[in-house]
C-alpha cells in the first residue's frame, strides 16, 4: 500500500460522487453498487470528513437521500452538495427568474423562486421532460432576452441506469447553445465554484482533499483543475478503493 | 441599377432556397411570402435557369412540391435539390442500414433502403419526433458502432414557421455530437458537395450562378464558399430582389 500512502498524504476530507459510485440509478430506484453501502460507512467511521458532492437534477436533495437511506447509505442531506440547491442560491442573489426546463422531482428546491415573467432557463436532467415542445419553449424564451442566461445543472454527456445509457443535460444545453449562439453557466461538477462551495461546507482545503467519482471529465478533471486530488472508479471496484482510502 | 449589373455579370443560373423564400412554412400548410409566386414565374421566363436548393427534412420532394403548387408556384420535383434523396443515394453507395430519426412525412424517401441492424444513424428535422426516448434510441445506436456514423440532413439552428422560431436539426446533430464525442456528416446547406450536386443538375458552373436564401450561415456562407455568388433576403423583400434578378 505504499503507493496509496503517497497518494493520500495529508488527504483529510473525502468527496464522493453519488451516481455510478454509491449506486446506479433506474426507474424502481436503482441499486447500490456492490461494496458501497459497507465503504461508505466504513470511511465514515474514520478521521476523515465526507461529503457527496452530486450532479443529481432529477431528485430533490430530500428524495435523493431518502432513497439513498433507504438502500442502507449512512447519509443525511446537509452533506449533500448537489446543483439545484445551488442554482437556487444563485437565482436569487442575482434577482434571476427563471424559466424551468427540469424534471418534475427537482421542482421542489425552485419553490421560493418568482418564474413570473422570466429573464433566463435552467435546464436539468429532464429525462422525458426533454421533448421538442419542452426545448422549444426554452429556446423562444432564450432568443426573446436582450441578454440571453442559460443555467445548466451540470453538463454531463450521458449516464449509466440500470436499463442502459441515457442521454444527459449536457446534450440539451449544447443543443440550446448552439441554437441560440450562446454559451451557458454550468451549476455542478466540473464548475470550480461548485467545487468550492463543496470544500467551504467541509471546511477543507484544496490540497487536503480528494474527489472520487465515475466521470474523468465531471469528476476528475474538474477537481484537479480546483487543486484537489481524484480518484476514477469504475463501477465493482469501489469498495476495494473506498477500503484503501479509509485504512489511510 | 449599376450595382445589379455588376452583381449578376455572366450568371447564367439561379438557386433558390425554398422555406423563407418562396413561403413560411406552418401547420395549415403555411403561407406564400408577398411577391413570390408572380417572382418565381417571371424568373422562369427569363434566360436563366433556375434550381430550387432546399434544406426541408421534414416533407418529401412529392409533398413539398405539391404544397408549392397548390400555393400557385410554378415548381417540379425534378428541379428541387433536396437532402432527403441526396442521403438516400449516399447510403446506398456506402453500403449503410440506417437507423432513422426523421418526420413520418420524409419517411418515404428512404423506402428502398435496408433498416435492419443499423450501422449509423440519420436525423434530420424530426420536430415533435425528437422526443427524449427517439433521441436517446439514436444516442444508444451510436453508442453501440465501432465506429459511430452521424448523418444529419443539413445543420440549421433554427427556422420559422407562421407560429414563430421553432428549433431545427442542427441544435440535435450538436446534442448527439456532444454526447458521443463524434462530428456529424452534414447533406444539405452549408455542406459543398451539396450546392456542387445541385450545380451539377442544372449544368452551370459556380461562378456562373447566384443563390438566393435567407440563412447567412446555410445559403450565403456555403454558397460563397463553394465560389458561387449569393444574396440574403429578408421576408418581405424577396419580390423587389428576384424582379431585379429577372430583369437583368
Amino acid at each position: 500500500m505504499a503507493a496509496w500512502g503517497k497518494r493520500l498524504a495529508g488527504v483529510r476530507g473525502v468527496l464522493l460522487d453519488i451516481s455510478g459510485v454509491l449506486y446506479d440509478g433506474g426507474e424502481d430506484g436503482g441499486a447500490p453498487i456492490r461494496g458501497s453501502v459497507e465503504a461508505v460507512a466504513r470511511l465514515k467511521q474514520s478521521r476523515l470528513k465526507v461529503r457527496f458532492c452530486t450532479n443529481e437534477s432529477q431528485k430533490s436533495r430530500q428524495e435523493l437521500v431518502g432513497l439513498l437511506r433507504r438502500q442502507g447509505f449512512d447519509i443525511s442531506e446537509g452533506e449533500v452538495t448537489a446543483p439545484a440547491p445551488a442554482t437556487s442560491l444563485i437565482l436569487k442573489e442575482r434577482g434571476l427568474r427563471p424559466h424551468l426546463l427540469v424534471h418534475d422531482g427537482v421542482r421542489s428546491e425552485f419553490g421560493q423562486i418568482d418564474t413570473s415573467n422570466p429573464n433566463c432557463v435552467v435546464i436539468a436532467d429532464a429525462g422525458e421532460g426533454f421533448s421538442y415542445q419542452n426545448m422549444n419553449k426554452a429556446f423562444r424564451v432564450l432568443m426573446e432576452l436582450e441578454k440571453p442566461v442559460l443555467i445548466s445543472l451540470g453538463k454531463g454527456r450521458y449516464y449509466k441506469e440500470t436499463s442502459g445509457l441515457m442521454l444527459d443535460v449536457g446534450a440539451y444545453m449544447k443543443a440550446l447553445e448552439y441554437a441560440c449562439g450562446i454559451e451557458a453557466e454550468v451549476v455542478g461538477k466540473p464548475s470550480p465554484e461548485y467545487f468550492q462551495s463543496a470544500l467551504k461546507e467541509m471546511g477543507v482545503e484544496a490540497h487536503e482533499a480528494i474527489m472520487i467519482g465515475d466521470d474523468i471529465v465531471g469528476d476528475v478533471g474538474g477537481a484537479q483543475r480546483c487543486g484537489m486530488r481524484a480518484l476514477q472508479v469504475r463501477t465493482g471496484k469501489f469498495s476495494l478503493l473506498l477500503s484503501a482510502v479509509a485504512r489511510h
